[in-house]
């Protein structure tokens, strides 16, 4: 059997994708169709009708702007039929939203509906950033839908939205959340404790999905577009919605989602984060945290993880950390020295302290910059390992000999730079039959001797041992707390205590104009340029939402938009 | 005050590290005596001496091999009194451990109490490879505690002793926990169902004891030292490790410690890991995991949290894994095709994957090398983003419009090399309100095809929704399942479905003789070569021992030592 393809090209057409769609179906059930493609002529839709066997002869020479309408039917009669009946199938599309009068620009929207915070932008890329300064001017949010946005624009957009306390999500926005209203792509999830900011959209509903699937709900999802992370835009939206999150009573956990960012950008994040008052649950997906959990801050590496781990931190009680005083310390104390007998205690201290200060040296350091000029000097922090074969040759560890430890106690409570000393007290067999009885009194003797030179010297011991260790574990604990010190047993507990102490502040980042808590708060309205669907979305989440009756400005001649903006902007 | 520092160099004595310390304890109790350094003429003593103002002027020229005596007292007289008695005190030491008769070697140490299995050698390094060569030749199981041993020694040393299907610990090995009896330094620790391959030694002891702390306990905890895991040893003690208790009935959960090992090496003890049929917890403490989870697998980043994950999983029922029916392909079938609408779906999915497959290409590949290089057409494993920025100018997203997944589900179906397929359904707001309706009907007939082709074709949907989504999540599922394909919820859950059927099958590592698994559950009996503490703490335990009443081989002289040892291997 021989068919025929027909095509035609429509120079310059603009449609609704919506619109397309539903051409593209009817065209391919019409008696005697084969099949049928509907779609802009760029190259990539091209290759997609070759693919599908599509491509009529006429099409090659379509521009990205021309409609490209392609019918594959048994024969030439049928093909033609189709197309003469492309006109009446355009018209017949309005079944969609019932919507008395549909104003042609968003400022009679903004009058028909001034309650509405929101303006939803889905119009083609090249026309989005137009729609969206338009909606800040207006003093509305924007939810922007459109992808292929330029860069330069996302930056000056976000900008301005910024000094104006409003949001820009997006471009390439997929979805969001704000008080219970799906915008774009949204599942329906439980009203529940956990706040969402995230910069990709799947992500986003994977992971409220997976909430509302183990039970628990959402506050506010907020999107930001995938590009918000990167170094150009410095993260503005993803700021704005960890500090609305941070501040909103509701929200109990946050979730931070997003492709692993630019690492000054993380670096910034992180801290706001941090200064966070509640759990904040980060997936970075694909970056590989070094911690899994650094104080309210807890890494997911995959988004099932990520709803899980925000699900649990709800349930459990948030852990009571004994507030820092920080004022018992003179001016200029400052520093750590760590005095350790083990190797992977010292190895992990040092790991762990990355999260909290800048630079720590060592004997045995991560990164070669940092290694003491001698070891038996401390410099700033610093973490030596006195277990290195180079302090044992000829002579026992320091787990059974404490006599170079004590030495170094003493040298290091005489610097009067020296706010805390963390040691490791390693108990069991073959270590020393009775460390404390000698480490005890040293502590001690330094902690008296700062106090007489007006410092306070905190000493933290790391007890490693068992309830049946020769040593009576319970014993050993108490001479070192009678000494003063403070007694974990789990290396990471110390340290992360210690790097606690001594972090550099957590910078508050100050933004221009915060955003208003009402954004979330109020019920939503909104105003909708672009794909209908959205605003039937709305509609049927009971939200009120007007349809901008939307078409390119100057017929879509890149020129006379330019010159029209400018107007407007004057 | 003047005071006065006087000084004796003994040159090439040895003496045990515990009389040193002894030594230098009495001296500075003695009258008149402010300080006393006893220690070998090392540079890095010297140093330490200096630190402590001990460094009198005839230690200068002293050598690593020289015993080096400084006292500093109040005067001439009291100085002289105290040198005076250093051969007093050295005679006076033994008081340690009661022991009829001391062999001189480790022959007859052997025919003393032929059940021991193992030997620890702690002499100084430089003698300590010749002792553990000659306990491997006695067929003996060596927890080599020395330190300053060589790579090429280390090398040699688990070669042989793979070879004998004998164990080499170490050297460098502080600790380990052989049924229940501790060697070197180890906490006494409950017995449990939890065994440890540790090549960190207060790794081992401080995840040791957070086990017991938390109520569990130890099977075994074997440490391999801290170059095991180099390139150049291969993990040699580590694969036997891991093997054994593998093996191993009474352990249930392993838990393997370690810094870094270098990526290879790394690789083939996950492989091996993976082939045990019991949880594995890792802590390569310092290295970022992926994932938090691979199979049995499970990754922690400290050692508290290595712990507390053991013990986890030891109350934890494991997770019944259905077996894989990998039969059911046709020879051929192979790859895997990812047709996702979700583009942080897609990114995760490639990201997981990498826990499983050599290569994905992608459309948005996560290495550029696997880029499609037309993304209309997939290459061996693929996974293809159709929501990219390439697919949808003036077209709707595939979440809206089915149309081009539906093409591409059927000519993957076409490819007999495709043996999986996996796709995205995004349900909730703005998304097709019905997707299943046209994806159901397309999977059955791809299914279909593939079957009346011979092959079998496996199609894995992840839907992400909830139920009180307008699509009606429950139908949803429901038809996809009819339509034949496996349904999840998370994407994770999938694609680690996925990675599951179609990995490469995990190697199975030949040892030369395995160790035999009474090495582990033979009462504990031991040879002991050096530190005379160990052999105290044996005893303690109430293990049998022998302490060999060990003197450096032709008195330290190395040619010599060379040519006994050449005499010894004829």
């Amino acid at each position: 059997m021989t068919t025929i393809k027909k095509a035609e090209v429509r120079r310059g057409a603009y449609y609704d994708s919506v619109v397309l769609m539903q051409l593209q179906r009817s065209l391919a059930a019409l008696p005697g169709v084969l099949d049928a493609g509907v779609m802009m002529g760029t190259d990539a839709n091209k290759d997609v009708l070759a693919q599908s066997d599509l491509l009529a002869p006429e099409v090659q020479a379509a521009l990205a702007d021309d409609l490209v309408i392609v019918v594959h039917a048994e024969d030439d009669v049928a093909a033609q039929a189709a197309l003469d009946q492309v006109d009446e199938l355009l018209t017949r599309r309005r079944r969609g939203v019932e919507q008395e009068y549909r104003p042609r620009s968003l400022e009679s929207a903004a009058q028909m509906i001034p309650d509405a915070q929101w303006v939803l932008v889905s119009v083609p890329g090249r026309y989005a950033a137009g729609v969206a300064r338009q909606s800040l001017r207006l003093g509305k949010n924007v939810f922007l839908y459109s992808d292929n946005v330029s860069l330069d624009d996302e930056v000056a957009l976000k900008q301005t939205a910024a000094e104006k306390g409003l949001l820009v999500m997006g471009p390439d926005c997929g979805t969001a959340i704000v008080n219970g209203v799906g915008l774009g792509f949204a599942n329906r999830v439980r009203h529940g404790p956990i706040g969402m900011v995230a910069a990709s959209g799947t992500g986003l509903q994977q992971v409220s999905s997976r909430i509302h699937q183990l039970g628990s709900g959402i506050t506010h999802a907020l999107g930001t577009g995938g590009r918000d992370l990167s170094e150009a835009v410095g993260a503005v939206t993803a700021h704005q919605g960890l500090d609305l999150l941070s501040r909103d009573p509701e929200t109990r956990v946050i979730v931070l989602v997003s492709k692993p960012p630019a690492p000054q950008v993380a670096d910034e994040l992180l801290q706001i984060a941090r200064s966070a008052d509640k759990p904040v649950v980060v997936d970075f997906i694909g970056y590989s945290p070094p911690s899994r959990r650094v104080d309210n801050l807890h890494f997911a590496t995959t988004l099932d993880e990520a709803a899980g781990l925000a699900v649990q931190l709800v349930a459990s009680t948030p852990d009571v950390e004994s507030p820092l005083d920080l004022n018992r310390f003179a001016p200029g104390q400052r520093y750590l020295r760590g005095l350790f007998s083990g190797g992977t205690l010292a190895y992990e201290a040092l790991l762990i302290l990355q999260d909290y200060l800048p630079a720590v040296y060592s004997n045995a350091p991560l990164d070669k910059d940092y290694r003491l000029a001698n070891s038996l000097v401390s410099q700033a922090h610093t973490i030596v390992d006195l277990g290195e074969d180079e302090f044992t040759v000829g002579r026992l560890h320091p787990m059974m000999d404490n006599d170079l430890r004590i030495r170094r106690l003493q040298q290091e409570a005489g610097d009067p730079e020296v706010a805390v000393i963390l040691l490791d007290v390693v108990l069991g067999y073959g270590a020393h039959p009775d460390p404390a009885s000698e480490l005890a009194p040293a502590i001690a003797r330094a902690r008296a001797e700062a106090e007489e030179a007006g410092r306070h010297l905190e000493v933290i011991a790391i007890v490693v041992g068992t309830d049946e260790d020769p040593q009576d574990m319970d014993a050993q604990v108490q001479q070192l707390k009678e000494a003063g010190a403070r007694v974990e047993t789990s290396n990471e507990a110390a340290v992360r205590y210690v790097g606690r102490l001594l972090q550099y502040p957590i910078s508050n980042i100050q933004y221009p104009t915060p955003v208003d808590l009402s954004v979330l708060h109020k019920p939503l309205a909104a105003i909708n340029v672009g794909l209908e669907s959205f605003t039937e979305s709305l509609a049927a989440q009971g939200a009120p939402v007007i349809q901008v009756d939307w078409q390119p400005p100057a017929g879509g001649n890149a020129r006379l938009m330019a010159i029209l903006e400018r107007m407007r902007v004057g």
